[in-house]
């Protein structure tokens, strides 16, 4: 069969890069798979999880990957594990997948047995978010900083889009976590007890992600409450600004406009210094404005 | 009897389009239905529920639609299953309603047993949540675009009105999983193990709609924020052209008043060049000023 | 006895509308009430609960009403239920509660049950509700669009007072639910099986109640989102209103003051058609200033 | 022993005002107390609850008193319960823990048994906590009146101290309530089942009051929602203000401004009536601009 | 054994240092560690966890420091529980892990048994986090003084890094309060029971811990809002200024811009006292202009 990954007397292994291949319907003949098992391969965007089958355990897993564009896009992977046999099932062709697989196929060793290799697809899965976690990680502090230095539309639009992956990233995990909790407690012909201690391991691991998504989500909301103190703050100052102006102007213009009219009488006009006077008269106006704005702390 | 939908050896199957009919009430007779269990089927609004009766389940399902005005709507479509029979009740004679029944209804054998029967109304059910669910992911998107572009007062009434409308849809969403759930475990005469799985599924599916939702919900929270901080971003660069136009404005204001002032002395003012002067001060203060703001990061 | 609402060989249904009267004293004597649920008949503000007391039940309910001045207000409604007897306490006497008492004391036959009536009592309250849900409904539907359309202090006022009730209503109906939760599973001689559906129903309506409280909570908090991006929006067209209109002074202004000014060789000052000239440069100044804002949508 | 604060055949009272006192220690000897009880009596800030010892129960309360500069302070009370002993340490000797003690000790008879003893403690405790419960409750009632009518800093800074003293209390409310759920399950030889009711209506006390503070944190939330709108609700108002000032000067600021330019053929300059022409000018473009604004509801 | 930290008939420490080194190795070739186990030793940034292995327990425990900029840091320290042997492993060999390390290690004597010496460790962990506590307890006090102060970027920027910190803090200490509480509940061959109260002690402070941390946490979300409140005041406030500013200016600027005008018949232009009259006009329009802001409350 074509999509045969690996053979030995202890383990079949078929590795289906297609869900709609008709060879997935030959194994799910021969090997008693669930027709809503194999429904749940070939339609898209089901949630980690796992269920008993006859003798076999249905499996599907998320993995992640962040395409061309920079944008978050998760897959399925499903996996039937029977007492001899294992199915990978990979809804997309994708290169990142496709890597992984061939990871645990190359540690195969004649003596590998089924649920071993169940084992290791499951820990390389779980550790290929951990380069997703850092990029976000570095990207939150990133955009912390510039929410505090140039609170601009674009940023907002940035600080949005992680959030975006960040729910999804969670809704994953919560799955895979749930996943993880379920896998420990198990129980199949075959399934010895000696890997629940990786199992538990495995476990560990989702259970730390989740939290560093907890926590980047805390951080993230913490962000935003910074953009928008960041651009209050400057609303504020534009404001204050525009009132220092306003002082500094207020004197000159009313002096200047009352010096401007054609009346009688105006104090000193007629002087030799008038000009003098009239600019002392605005300098100490605006300099006691300011120095009462300053006094009662207006500004 | 009229609301005969279907018969066969094996089940019974009343399709009942008027709760008040009192076809109903024959049936209640016949079977042995419960007085409170009528009663729900006559009043609307009930919540999705499962309750066993004395020799049947009785269900509550809570369809959606949306109606001629764009407006979201539920509708209550309750099923009594029983050992040999199966009664379904529409509170609204709605197009889709009937559509679903019918699908049913046409891919029914001689051998179809009743809770064969349930399942597949089950299951068309929940998935008839999804073509909605997919319009309002696409209306989120839109929104949050919006949101950035153009914050308008519409928008906000729109933003508002999904909101409305995902909050429903999760309270039904919520309840519908709470019966999945409890389907699970129900444990009826004639009810065979075989369609475990199937309840299963039907769990699964809920969940998963359930998670959308909730995603939904975060998104659009995320969307609202991103209005108050696009409102407020606009009004703080209002607010800087209207002090960039100030500090424009202030210069020229000061001095022709004080060069328009009927005193004695103004400097230069004779002169041949007092335009020129004049003109000169303008706009070295002017640009002094502005290199002002822009040097210590005032706006 | 004065308090006697109704005799029967299986049933003495005692109501006691002044909880300090001796009467309940005399009642505690003779059917060996504890004297914990004697104090909290007098003490007003007692929860929702259900206590077993020996041979009886003790049941403290919430009805709830709007009184003249359309304040929410809960009364107190305490019954004991025992095989023969069935006591209830009034905390107020008011026009309502007296009412619902009236309502099943007149649905009662010689055949009544203790518990029968009991079911009664507990449903006419839960449904006691309803109105007061319907109308909180409806006033938040017309907050929401006042907030849109004219955001006043005297709306936010009126918001926060919905809240104070919603939050008070809550209180009490997550009480009532475990109150309805316990009754599903009380055990007391005399209190047969057959009821069990009734009191799972009143449960069902006490959930509904409480989904829908939670829901208007949701709506509610979103008015008062829509309130506060309203009025941020306004101020920002205020804003908006100030900038044209300082944009469209401005050259006027600056060129006014320039030809006021007492200096020489202003360009055009002695021509014919000076003035011409004067009002093409502001109106073009303002027309490009106006177009430049558009332009680079600082506006 | 000095500490002894009753004593009878059927109980042993030791009230301990000061930890460090040696008699703490002699009684541990005595009866067996372990070391971390005594560490426990002997450093402050315990969270309130319930251990089992060696034939005794060792609770710790939480008495709360407001001190004489208005500040929420939380004191420990640490009871040892035996089957014929009890021991109370207080941490501080305040005034309104030693009236409390005094109040139980003086209701004490002979016949008293420790365990009742140790309810009548626990008792006046739980009741302890009303006073300042309506404290608070009044208080939030008057910020919330405050803060629509008159939002000033001081304002902000009691609503954010009123929130503190809530926190505080509700942490020590959650653990007293988590203490009374313990108690009702408790068994300890010599404790009897019938202070059963009386240990379920403290639980039920302290969950009221819990109640009552989770209320008041939702209002004082609420507060703050008003508070921060009021601020943007009387900004928004000013802005009006300075608009409409602002209208109205514009056309008299550029009319006159146009009229004493030093240029030729102002129009009606020369005419007897020019300055009425003039202000009929100014007045009619200022009524046209505020009609503008009114009618597009620009303001 | 270099790594030997103390050697008794009853117990053998291990202290290792450097979890790379190859003691560690020989340490789990003779104690029959868990691959898994020495793993987690050797990568950084495991959570806080208890483990049974085969004859062992495993713990991982979070020690905190701040580093030399002020930073919080969270280090692994490893301890596995045999029933005569101990082995610590330290992440990193700081100054502060190893005094604790040192404390317990010059506390013990040949009757300590291992369980004691582990006891010991966690105690002394869970005490460090304590003068911790209190520095981010002082730095809040002092955060929201300077809130309500002065509301600048700086302090925003040491806001959302104090609540960075409790976001660590409190993601260590909900995972140290789940191994408190599984600590308790371990069965280990050796594990005495009488080290119980000892363990619940140690829940207990963790509990305590983590309420602190919850309450901290509250108190920062008010800070938070204190700040952003202050901000709107203060914009609020300059905006006053700025209309106060344009009113006193208003008159002047209008009746002194009326009076330059180039036309013929301005009132009183020609008298003595026209300067008086125009200075009284001014004066008069400005204060009924202020009384006009303070009657309508505009202001």
């Amino acid at each position: 069969m074509e999509a045969t990954a690996f053979s030995s007397p202890l383990l079949e292994w078929y590795n289906i890069a297609d869900p709609a291949s008709p060879e997935l319907d030959q194994l799910a003949d021969r090997y008693h798979l669930h027709p809503l098992h194999i429904e749940d391969c070939r339609n898209r965007d089901q949630r980690a999880k796992i269920e008993e089958g006859q003798g076999y355990l249905f499996t599907v897993l998320k993995p992640v990957r962040i395409d061309a564009e920079g944008d978050f896009e998760s897959i399925d992977l499903d996996i039937f594990l029977g007492p001899n046999f294992l199915i990978t099932v990979l809804e997309t062709d994708c290169p990142e997948l496709r890597d992984l697989v061939e990871r645990v196929r190359k540690s195969l060793t004649p003596e590998s047995q089924p649920q071993r290799v169940y084992y290791r697809l499951v820990d390389e899965l779980v550790d290929s978010y951990l380069p997703l976690l850092d990029r976000l990680n570095e990207s939150i502090d990133e955009l912390e900083d510039q929410a505090l230095e140039s609170p601009t539309p674009e940023l907002l639009s940035r600080i949005f889009s992680t959030k975006r992956t960040l729910i999804f990233l969670r809704g994953i995990l919560v799955n895979t976590r749930d996943f993880a909790s379920q896998l420990q407690r198990m129980e199949l012909p075959g399934l010895s007890r000696d890997l629940a201690p990786y199992f538990r391991d495995v476990y560990d691991h989702v259970a730390r992600n989740l939290d560093t998504v907890e926590i980047m989500r805390d951080l993230l909301a913490g962000t935003l409450d910074v953009y928008l103190s960041s651009v209050a703050n400057r609303t504020n100052q534009v404001m204050k600004v525009l009132t220092i102006l306003g002082t500094v102007a207020l004197p000159a213009v009313v002096v200047s406009g009352i010096y401007g009219m054609n009346v009688k009488g105006l104090p000193g006009a007629e002087s030799e210094h008038s000009l003098a006077i009239v600019f002392a008269v605005m300098v100490v106006t605006t300099a006691a404005l300011l120095w009462l704005l300053k006094r009662f702390r207006w500004l």
